[in-house]
């Protein structure tokens, strides 16, 4: 389908490793409502991953960007407004990492320099690219920033250890810094949080496969997919939503506002007999 | 603008009173993007307002029906699948009124009959509406609920009254029936909290205009319009936003996730001199 | 134990039935904490209750009372505080009842009349017994009233029925009212959302017992018990909370703020397999 | 006033300053209850206050801990224990400060090493202190952590900057480190959101009287005092709140769910006019 929702508009996508990620799904939809956009990944990223393909399906160039070196984020948004040839519409900010998870390192017994590290990818890089972005005068007014989250941030998931933690940092970003966007140029700043995804991302997260099947059932309408996330985002990037801002937003089947379903009670009776 | 995000939709309209109605603006804006749709209101406020030139302006029937009676529901909602030619993709739901308001009582002085009739038809009526699409089986697969609510539903304002309950019990609404309506049709219902919006409506509500101006600055991106809120209403009712269920979503300009802003402080600060 | 917590206070405690009841263990431990108080029930309720035996226990008076009667209500405050010598310092409010629960109607098939009725009961008795108690002019100053709710407000627990919405419309006065009652005469409001009790009146709901192991399990300290309900609501009857108001306060073990816990999710796994 | 509510309990107050910290309010509140404590605080802090006058009247020790070294935190919570004798029941963690607010760095114009600072200082050094705690077995079963936050974790004040995002992180570790102490401790482990409080930190923030005017006028109980939140912290560190744990609990006067109070709107109005 294309409703050309984003003709015209311009953008950066961090985060597209391979085709199970969100970025990646958001990427393709983007170019099919007609918008046009900068690849961005971090250079360690690239290497593991397809994105040319994704740059030449959609038409795009890369360019690659540590997103916790502030210079690094001052070349990308120089080349990409260049590239794309004017102020940018829209970005979505798709990046996480926590190490402490990667080494095994359970949350009572954090490395703090893991800890640290893990922090500086996932949120604040989210902050340093609105200030680069702010500083510059990059965006269009009326543009939107949109950056992924997970309901870790306000509801315990034991698995999901420090990144529960980056994800409200970011969600607070968004909000402190969604206001001086908001405010002096007239850009909104919103989160989605998403149902647990399998993208190559998640996959790192122990016992994944099992609470994937768990938030399913508990969801009314089941998980939202990768494609879910991609149109859900499209809408805020489009016009429609000019006074949406500040908003964490949950695109999740319904999840978040379940104290429990009839599907997972009748699991957990079947078991407990 | 069109994209025609509604194409080929069939659905029902509630509210449409005047040109100053969210629920008229919904309704042009979803005639432009392609859907078909019934409106509908009360008897005594069809008198009043000007609905006739909306139906002709937007090529649709009109069908009479107090929210309050079943009956008149389950004749709206047979009436409206016969004249659109189908099973329904989209309603809307934007009813509210509260006696105790327009009588003038104070909230610590209520007549329970009239908070009795204000909950029936600003909340009741929107489970009465789900319970006779539900048992008529009248909405297709991923059809999507609206109904518009206010922020007073979580924090207080002190003018707003009885309001403030009943938006409560409608937000409730929308997720316990959200619940079954996801599970059992795949079918979507949120809720919209829109700025205080200066409609016909809203006119009722003492010191309405002062408490406009308020909220425009304490919104970073000022208060949502009616406008605004009928291109919101068309994302949800779109095919773009499938998994988006039981949310209570804030188009407001910022206004629900301010604590203060600098224009509020200012304007405060200078006062207290 | 007892720590002298209530000393000098005066209240009345609503919706002791019998031993297993909330405000039974409330009124026990109010007692003991030196506080004095009326109890009253609905007439029907003393019939089937014990209540004789709590208010000998206690020292204490029994004041029937229709909490959905006004003139009742009006009867209670006079003779309370004639009968305790003053005006009171705090008011539990623990009633609740949901016809279509009684009469196993299901969500999506409401009788109206019983919704109607149950939310008189269980909602606006809590803003009757506040009016009464404002117009009265009844609360000291720095008073407390408490009424007693459930999560369902805010989540979907799909056996809870309408009683979610009543919850949700209770919340709402409590914010609603609690404003005119702090600024008016210092007195504050709040709800303490408790985790599912094994009480008489609980064990109305389909599969309860079940849905208490699951939210024990789902707790990291368990499920809040009766006596856990009662000890809290002393802390805010008490002169160490003046200054909490408007807030909805959750006594459940954690269960609010829980995603899923290891718990839960290994006997979900278990079974999946 | 004194119930005895602590007598025969330990524990560790973090952040005393000097009499106007909630730290010293709470220290003295706890020791008329009966606790009995150890006081500790940075080197640097100790010199500017005057901690030695709380230590002497309050019969208390004083254990200096960078509380950013997990090495002094061991040291703390050896020696605690050693000098009172036991495990630990209670742990107050009042600490917080932004270089960037310090130096004036406006939130769109951040210096990132101090942003780290900041962080690390605010809202890491809770984890440290429970880590340590939690691999000490230190505590007691049915103890009681609190952090001090402010509601700046949800809402936008301008100019809190980037201890907005820091409280964030704070009150998610709360739950997040609150559910393994809960599980495996039975410890609770809670925030205290406070109203703004005139100590001698909260003075670094910019037109800070002002704000406290405003959250005053909003807040239908006026501002809680330092005292009154020393009082709620005696509640949830009693054997009363056994059940309370993951909460982010607000001590406002009922600010947190306003939306604008009639004396806001005035003062408001009247300069508007």
């Amino acid at each position: 389908m294309s409703y050309n929702l984003l003709k015209g508009k311009r953008g950066i996508i961090f985060g597209a490793l391979d085709e199970n990620s969100i970025a990646w799904k958001t990427a393709e939809r983007v170019h099919e409502e007609g918008g046009k956009f900068v690849l961005t990944n971090a250079p360690i990223a690239m290497r593991m991953g397809s994105i040319k393909d994704l740059a030449k399906k959609t038409n795009s160039e890369i360019i690659p960007a540590d997103a916790t070196s502030v210079e690094d984020l001052e070349n990308l948004v120089e080349k990409a407004t260049e590239i794309l040839g004017g102020k940018l519409d829209f970005v979505l900010h798709s990046i996480g990492m926590s190490v402490n998870v990667r080494k095994g390192n359970h949350y009572t017994n954090m490395n703090y320099d893991y800890t640290h590290k893990g922090w500086d990818v996932s949120a604040v890089s989210f902050h340093k690219t609105m200030q680069v972005l702010y500083k510059k005068d990059a965006m269009n007014e009326w543009g939107s920033i949109v950056a992924l989250t997970y309901m870790a941030a306000q509801r315990v998931f034991p698995d999901y250890n420090d990144m529960a933690d980056n994800k409200a940092y970011l969600e607070s970003i968004a909000r402190s810094f969604g206001y001086f966007f908001g405010k002096d140029k007239k850009v909104r700043v919103n989160t989605i949080s998403q149902s647990p995804t399998p993208t190559t991302a998640g996959q790192g997260v122990k016992g994944f496969d099992g609470f994937i099947a768990y938030a399913d059932k508990m969801s009314p309408l089941g998980n939202a997919t990768a494609m879910d996330c991609a149109n859900y985002t499209l809408t805020l990037f489009s016009d429609l939503t000019k006074r949406v801002t500040l908003q964490n937003l949950y695109n999740d089947g319904g999840f978040s506002n379940m104290g429990v379903s009839q599907e997972v009670m009748e699991t957990f009776m079947k078991d407990s007999e």
